[in-house]
């Protein structure tokens, strides 16, 4: 007899105004698997030398160009990762995976953080791990170094996280290993070597009691930043002004976010940043106009904007006025030749989930 | 008739690890002002050319040392300040101030700041202002632009605090003012300007749920390190490595102080820091041995070590183990040459009070 269960992974905000991979919103956007492990169908999983058939719904963000040999995608290939840390060397035989994905890739919605989330979860499943979410989160974040959307899409809800400090035995394992353990994504063989475990609880966050009066707006342009393109243009120092600025906000803003009622002269100027968003103006046109001009005077309702992750998604808090304030952001977006579609989102409170068919 | 009333103001600790520039606690140990005003003492003040006969408790930390003459003294300095911004030159005559300070000056405990929301409450008080907290605040905040120990003083609890943008009309007159409206603490005439206004609402904060089962030891070393002094061994920037370090234990710190039970896993590796204390050792010898060697594993029931303020004193947060901890810290400095107290410090919830004789 086969099995199946279906695992689904929300997408994320990060960042939000001060907090610089830092804070992480889980949104009630899910990206799902679909899995059945039955030994009946290894034939029709020969197709991919780990034992894997993966296939998206056409409905699929990126579903035309997403690699499918589970040693290129990024879900099986995290996968694999972790398999092969406990000794595992690939898939159950006849594993299908049929993945669903309406994270928009490359708009700062989180879409590779979830698929990384979204791998570890498959291995736990597909391998009966039995690893804790906490455990879970140590193998993503090596892959993913920045905490911000994996604990977001792993823990759901509002959460502020870090990484500790590893120790010198620890450092010497720190290396993002999965181009040791697993062929380049070009293919290759299996090179046989069982990688070194993580070390535990790598990862250390909080969650915060988000006010569910303030809902999210994203709105989303309609092309793609890479993360490291949007990475490359941030300076190499700070000063110590700029510092204090977003270390003040930021920690006024995490509480602020669950006062009741919300308090738009608190939450707007509180998510004000000076790290990262006045970088990536060149990157996203319009960005100055929309986080200068659109503002709660002009829009009772509107408690905060911000970029989504390294953008170009914009996200408005707000707990009225959702439509006017996307369309106002639409339109100053449009002067500069960009179109977007927009979305409003609830927050997504117990992030990854595995659901076993009876 | 004459009229009396008593003042009090809590003591603070400012920065609480990541929190540089942020954080403040307000601690119960009071700097207290007794003052009576009866025009049939007139004469009795008269030593004073704004009306105030001024003095110290013998028990005063400082008590040999404060200047008393009221345009030098800190505190009625800023009283004269606050009251010439609404049009009133000196104290009402007979005015008579007992200060009681048992808050030790210059060791990174608040004294300042307790003495510049004194000086504001007293001018509030004298000169029947009927100024809110929040109102009280700009004026502290013209004097003293760090908000960290002065939000603590004044509103009490556990805070985080920052200054919102002026407009560019608030910034022409965003200068420090005690000097362009007072004489010369060497003395000199009343200019007769009356300063404008501070801005309203400079300072924006949160009060955070502070678990009331983590205590302040304050560990109080026998030398005084001035401000200034200690924020010129600052650098001029930051990496980004270290400007996130910061922001992100500090986005967890200020949630993990408000859980229960305290989990020490999280405060301690969250109250680390990179943004002072590194470069502060230089001037606290022993710094760098006691925040890296005393921890929850060799001490149960400590929670987290910091600076206090600019130091020198060490502020630890425990549930138990208090005198074990302050000892501990105390034979560590000791090796040093330093020779310290310690004081246990509940938290003052409610900040600056005033109480008027029936």
């Amino acid at each position: 007899m086969g099995r199946s269960f279906k695992l689904s992974v929300p997408a994320s905000s990060a960042n939000i105004g001060p907090g610089y991979d830092v804070l992480g919103i889980g949104l009630a956007l899910f990206l799902t698997l679909e899995v059945s492990i039955d030994p009946k169908n290894a034939a029709l999983s020969n197709d991919d030398r780990n034992n894997c058939k993966l296939s998206y719904t056409p409905e699929s963000d990126g579903y035309a160009t997403v690699p499918l040999a589970s040693d290129e995608n990024l879900i099986t290939r995290t996968a694999l990762y972790v398999l092969r840390c406990s000794g595992i060397r690939s898939f159950p035989s006849g594993t299908q995976i049929l993945v669903h994905n309406p994270i928009p890739l490359g708009r700062g919605l989180g879409s590779s953080g979830a698929a990384v989330v979204a791998g570890v979860m498959l291995a736990n499943e597909v391998g009966q791990l039995h690893f804790s979410k906490q455990r879970m989160l140590d193998y993503c974040l090596m892959i993913e170094r920045h905490p911000d959307n994996i604990t977001a899409a792993m823990m759901g809800g509002f959460v502020g996280s870090f990484l500790r400090d590893l120790t010198p035995q620890e450092v010497e394992r720190r290396e993002i290993p999965l181009a040791e353990v697993l062929p380049e994504p070009s293919g290759g063989e299996d090179t046989g070597l069982v990688p070194p475990l993580p070390p535990t609880d790598i990862g250390r966050h909080v969650k915060y009691n988000w006010n569910d009066k303030i809902k999210c707006i994203a709105i989303i342009p309609d092309f793609e930043l890479s993360t490291s393109d949007s990475r490359g243009v941030l300076p190499q120092a700070y000063t110590t002004k700029d510092l204090v600025f977003n270390l003040q906000r930021l920690a006024v803003l995490t509480t602020a976010l669950t006062l009741d009622p919300p308090n738009a002269d608190l939450i707007y100027p509180a998510m004000q940043d000076r790290v990262h968003q006045p970088y990536r103006k060149t990157l996203i046109p319009g960005l100055t106009d929309i986080l200068s001009s659109v503002t709660p005077q002009t829009h009772p309702g509107l408690l905060g904007i911000c970029l989504s992750g390294a953008g170009p998604t914009i996200l408005a808090l707000a707990t009225d006025n959702f439509e006017d304030i996307a369309q106002e952001i639409i339109n100053r977006f449009s002067k500069k030749d960009v179109t977007c579609t927009w979305r409003l989102l609830a927050l997504a409170h117990d992030g990854a989930q595995v659901s076993h068919s009876s």
